[in-house]
């Protein structure tokens, strides 16, 4: 151990501080700057709940409690999408959703969430930390009042839940089908019709008949939802959600009233809790999947060849032209698309021939 | 913004301790705690050096200067093998360093590090977040009177660089190379030398023909080695390194010693400057690939099917043989094994089932 003069650090100050004048020390006590988080999903919810839980936790042990963050479920102060245009007011401090929801206030904002046939997990993080994506996403959410932060990755999705067997691409003919932006409309080349449904409502539309099919995350999320009690169909891989991210978007005037250490300490976290998060996607989703299929008789099934060679070739065509909607979004696009090539292809030199390998050893 | 009593928590408080009395307040400006890191690779060495000083500059932000790390090269306070005994007595506080250098202590320290056809950098550290991992390795490192954090993994390696074309496993055989550790072992079942060479000695060593052959990390740190100027031919995919994790040492007792917002700040710095540094490998690799390729006429080969075959056949027995060398060693195989199995088959349905998909897309 080094010390120069003293150990402990800022906790000492603290101490001293408090001691110092009575005005300062209820500020110490139960004072400091306490941040209101919006998420469009319930408290605790597995995975997005809980992991917005350790993000708050990071942020106030690492701060002693200076700075905090109370979280609130959805529905709690403003309804779930509301909860970017409620921080942007002011009316919350940050959020926790996913940017896809705000697609209608710029298409940009898809690519800080998911594209089909986009980037995993890691290739995410590492186009916003070293391909310019954050530089971009800043633009983007200085536009909207906010200074947007990655705090979550599901890892891969599952292609999700059909009633009835999906044998070939004829079968999504005339099927209705809970399956939300670009991943919907690629469907709906080959007859299927997207709903939109909110998710507190998809079991019982599931159920009911109302939908055909539907997606949501993967089988830790999946089976907390008890889909496998209204379809057995179970696909994958999920084409339409490679990984998907969640971000915090920040009010901009909190985001800069903060100083160099809080910002420090929130950044991270958000980095921290990126990789953390990932993990427990990746811990759980096995064992929730082999209870699906061992004690749910849920049969699992690879999307037919034809569905995914259609989706292929429909693909950059959607996305494209989702992206010439908005000369941020076009800007964005380019990048990304530039970005991902590179990615493949150092991934089949590394991780992808890897992969192979482990199918076969 | 949601504040109670005052905004800035902490950074007021610190300054207003600093005001409160004489005594305290050089160690507000110079004080507190400073950390003596010591690498065993080069300061701001690529990749490695770079993201000690990254982590370093999280930690002394986010403490706004009251908990700093210093970080010192390799042969500038210690040799670099020495780095871990120098901390565990205290001549040091925390490493930077791979921990398949302690093999000799513990053939357990291996799966801190790499084993050949092991896990991808996601996997290892879902592994400590999520399998078990983590509580093993705190384990194995109050044995040796140290707490391990995961600091930084390089993503996926290369296979290396040869003096000559290798076409098939006869190729190996007399051959000597610089490959350390277990994946130095396998290829010693196919002919070849394993032999141990300091890392600033590689390049000479290659030139020179004193070996036939090495491994070292990946195309950006290749590249900046200079090894394509000895040698040509260089080979993928890295089956002996999938992913490589770096880890930190912090001597036990300056750990406990901490408060728990200085352990929060070393834990989220930890894990995300691992997702930080996964990001930047990944990022800057194909750069260098392409460089490699197109500028200094080195050429790209896949290890013969012959050789990876081979390599699978022998890793099991050598992996299982090196863990039934201590009882540590065998308690953490055991886990490993089950969790890289597990893994294995949620990558069948997830990221590997998405790969190859862009292979085809």
């Amino acid at each position: 151990m080094s010390s120069n003069l003293t150990r402990r650090g800022f906790m000492n100050t603290a101490a001293l501080g408090a001691g110092a004048t009575a005005l300062a020390s209820p500020a110490l006590a139960q004072g400091g700057t306490e941040l209101k988080m919006l998420m469009c999903w319930p408290k605790n919810f597995p995975g997005l709940g809980t992991s917005a839980e350790r993000f708050a936790e990071r942020v106030s042990t690492a701060s002693d409690g200076a700075l905090r963050i109370k979280v609130f479920g959805a529905g709690e102060i403003v309804a779930p999408f509301e909860v970017l245009d409620a921080v942007a007011s002011g009316a919350g401090d940050i959020t926790h959703c996913t940017s896809y929801y705000w697609f209608g206030k710029d298409p940009a904002f898809v690519y800080f969430a998911t594209v089909p046939f986009g980037l995993t997990a890691d290739e995410h993080f590492t186009w916003l930390k070293f391909g310019g994506g954050q530089e971009l996403w800043d633009k983007l959410g200085a536009e909207h009042g906010v200074k947007p932060l990655a705090v979550l990755n599901t890892g891969a999705q599952m292609g999700g839940w059909f009633k009835e067997e999906i044998k070939s691409a004829a079968d999504l003919q005339g099927l209705r089908l809970r399956y939300p932006g670009l991943g919907g409309q690629m469907l709906a080349t080959l007859g299927a019709t997207p709903v939109n449904i909110p998710g507190g409502e998809l079991f019982t539309a599931l159920q009911s008949g109302t939908i055909d099919g539907l997606e949501w995350i993967a089988p830790w999320n999946d089976l907390a939802f008890g889909f496998h009690r209204a379809a057995k169909h179970y696909y994958y891989p999920g084409f339409h959600e490679m990984g998907h991210t969640i971000s915090s978007y920040v009010n901009i005037d909190v985001w800069e009233g903060l100083n160099d250490a809080e910002r420090s300490i929130l950044q991270s976290a958000a980095d921290a809790e990126y990789a953390t998060s990932l993990a427990e996607y990746n811990a759980r989703n096995l064992a929730a999947l082999n209870t699906l299929t061992s004690e749910h008789d849920v049969q699992l099934h690879r999307w037919p060849d034809d569905i995914i060679a259609a989706m292929q070739e429909v693909a950059p065509e959607i996305t494209a032209a989702s992206a010439a909607k908005s000369p941020m979004a076009t800007e964005i696009h380019e990048n990304w698309v530039a970005f991902r090539e590179e990615q493949r292809q150092w991934g089949d030199i590394g991780e992808y021939a890897n992969a192979e390998l482990k199918e076969k050893g």
